[in-house]
């Protein structure tokens, strides 16, 4: 086993250049190629055209910025301990990106991926695929991953919107057909019309699987958005901290059924 | 202390709504502002200009793709052994973005805004200070941060390009200018010509300076940039796995001294 | 939701007196817990007994050091990058303490719990059930947890240790029986003698059962012990350094092919 | 560089044996070496004798558990997030175990390496050691580490306490003196008596430092401990949740302003 050789196309260097996946960084990359479509260049090995340009960076920013979420109070409390590594802050705020937030996304590329493999020819019948997938989540007592939202009804503006732009760029295909055909029977076979709509992870698993992503990627693709929004929070917090507030408070309240009354 | 207000501007939803740094995410941003714009968005509270955008993308650009690092050979080995968690992955792979890597933009940024504070008029004697600041580090036998190379040199093209970029912008102000007086300085002051070019970290701590960021974002940048190249190689090590066989090799050679030799 | 009152036994303290768990810090632990009995108080809100205390720090030590693991490379890369910020790369070390190392230990617990749960009575049928849950294994064409090792065979020599040292101390009860008897029927019905041992993680996962530990905490006991090997390999790497070498080499191995070759 | 040979002394092992620095996992370690033991041997390479291990616990268990710290708010968040990577939630909880709360014990323990190095004969001026220590950092306007806290007046209790273990294991030595004296020397210096006690961290600081450990390894020392102590959290966590009301309630209170009032 450890006679194979280690091999990676990502990117070299000489003392005068500078290659990363297969593009010379100071001639087509500095000044050219925007943070978004530099992701989809290093997960594809290609630069997006301008449609998949405008659908991929929607994605990417629908999950830059959700407020105050646990990542954003996550990264913030660990940067009142360690101001002198923001990477650790980061860091510890993308940990918990996990199955709760961004396994949905996941899930529901997964799903739709594995009713229509990536690469395959695209002739399938769209409801009877939407009817056995509900079907099996029902038998199995199971959600649909992508439909439905607490808040966000009767519909997820966000899903209404990411699926508008791909429309308008082309790229609203069977994926998102598969999805949208999801959310219309779920809504009939458990019968709560206007009740379960896409919601925006569905509507990004969907795109995703049009522009040809991996479902396994989908839940990296939530992790980078998310950098990004917590650069953000910790911009705010080294302007107007909370998090010291945040702590103290909590810990009053956690601990003071425990801590003795002192006589007066 | 516990009883301050926790407040934060970031954003906040409704059931219709949902709001990121007062713009309207479905009707502003979704479709409009790509990754690297919504990174300037969240960090400053405002849009980029063009010429903004095209400078702070070019500087996260420099710091996405190094090849294989060791934040990209982290990456790679967290996943192998927690594949279910892709987000610790890429928070594993984060957490070295430190002082050794990414520490350097941090302290020639920092380097430049003490020099010249943020927002202050910006009349100064451009030559006198750089003079100031090498002597400063001579003497106390300090390396100044953002200038020299191992490989690149006598230019890092990466520098090159980044500060013509600025200059095509109308971004190359007095922090520029201060950093390549800086280099030119400390070539002269340490004998050392061609030896010295301001690096590609001294060219992003002096261009995120003109664009108003704090030294203390600096290293967040870096780290919102590399998420995305770690991405890349995670969708790469899920193609075609090396960490396996890093792994066993690594093992192999590490203990082999210790390991009694068979009778045969 | 937001209304529910935040509550924690975990501690207090106040000018003069620090307590954990109920017991006063001062007093009643300093000097005299040992850091694993510790962990048992600190998981189960008790102190082990000398029985308890034997057999936890037991299959507690089994997992601090396996010698050149991912995680220890992790740890020592991440070092190398961002020396200011130990605690990151501990943590970078444990982020890969996932589903393939760690997750074993809790696959095993999981199925002897849901097979037996914890603090039931404990008369039932161990043969019987064992040769049920090694049925739905096999016909479900999944592999049973807790038995077999690539390289210990035919026995774990951890495995049988921790048995001995669980029935020495009175705490080899229903789950150490279940899992021993799960191996044997394993290699009658796969028809490999000598070849499904209970594996080290299967004999953790058996004797956390009998502590009464929870299936949930059990990749927790395996942080635990692997953030105290971590800092082992931070001990070397800080005397004697191997990350600077293992990167060089790999990233040459791995851009080699992609460098041009210079005309000599 | 990259021909340096790759060697670690930590552990490897064969089909039937698994050694750890030098001892024999299944024959020296199992049922003998208790967790916090193991620990003292994984930084050292040697187990510890009687009053080492004493000692050594003891330092470690004072930083196990704090309450509801930043940390353990952290691990909890993180876990809400990502239930399927107990080691995420770690590590998260991990990442803030950096300068303002564990930097404490390194940075005392520094300034007694630096004044007295490891290793070296113990004969010097104590008294003029820690003068010269304080009036350093009084020149400098910087805080003494190891000395004050805002709550634990006038002493810390936890100080006092590990002190007098380490006297009653004779491990009381030329550190503890120095730190002691720096304490006394620092009261008198800035007119504070009874208000810049040896704290908790400035003890542990001084006894790593008696047990040969160099102050590298200090904040190590805290996230081992911490790691215990999220567990703990964790595992009060799974049976109590509070992370859910935490977060509502903060992005409740958090966004408030922002959100336009409904009419009625």
């Amino acid at each position: 086993m450890g006679t194979q050789a280690l091999r990676s196309d990502m990117g070299w260097s000489t003392a005068d250049r500078i290659t990363v996946r297969g593009l010379d960084l100071c001639q087509d990359v500095l000044g050219q190629l925007a943070l978004g479509d530099f992701a989809f260049l290093e997960v594809t090995g290609r630069k997006p055209d301008a449609a998949e340009s405008t659908v991929f960076n929607a994605i990417l920013a629908v999950l830059v910025e959700h407020g105050m979420t646990p990542s954003a109070m996550v990264a913030r409390l660990t940067y009142l301990g360690a101001p002198e590594s923001m990477q650790a802050a980061i860091a510890a705020g993308l940990c918990g990106m996990g199955t709760t937030f961004a396994g949905t996304a996941e899930g529901a590329a997964r799903l739709l991926q594995e009713a229509l493999p990536l690469g395959t020819a695209r002739e399938y019948d769209v409801a009877g695929t939407a009817a056995r997938i509900v079907q099996q989540h029902r038998q199995q007592r199971l959600p649909v991953p992508g439909i439905g939202h607490p808040v966000h009804k009767p519909v997820d503006p966000r899903a209404v919107r990411l699926f508008a732009i791909a429309e308008e760029n082309g790229l609203a295909g069977p994926y998102v057909a598969l999805m949208q055909a999801i959310s219309q029977e779920a809504e009939r076979a458990f019968g709560k019309p206007g009740q379960l709509p896409v919601n925006a992870t569905g509507a990004i698993g969907a795109i995703a699987s049009e522009l040809g992503l991996s479902w396994k990627l989908c839940r990296g693709l939530a992790v980078v958005s998310r950098a990004v929004g917590l650069l953000g929070h910790l911009a705010e917090e080294i302007e107007h901290p909370i998090a010291n507030t945040l702590w103290v408070r909590t810990e009053e309240e956690a601990s003071s059924h425990l801590v003795p009354k002192e006589p007066q």
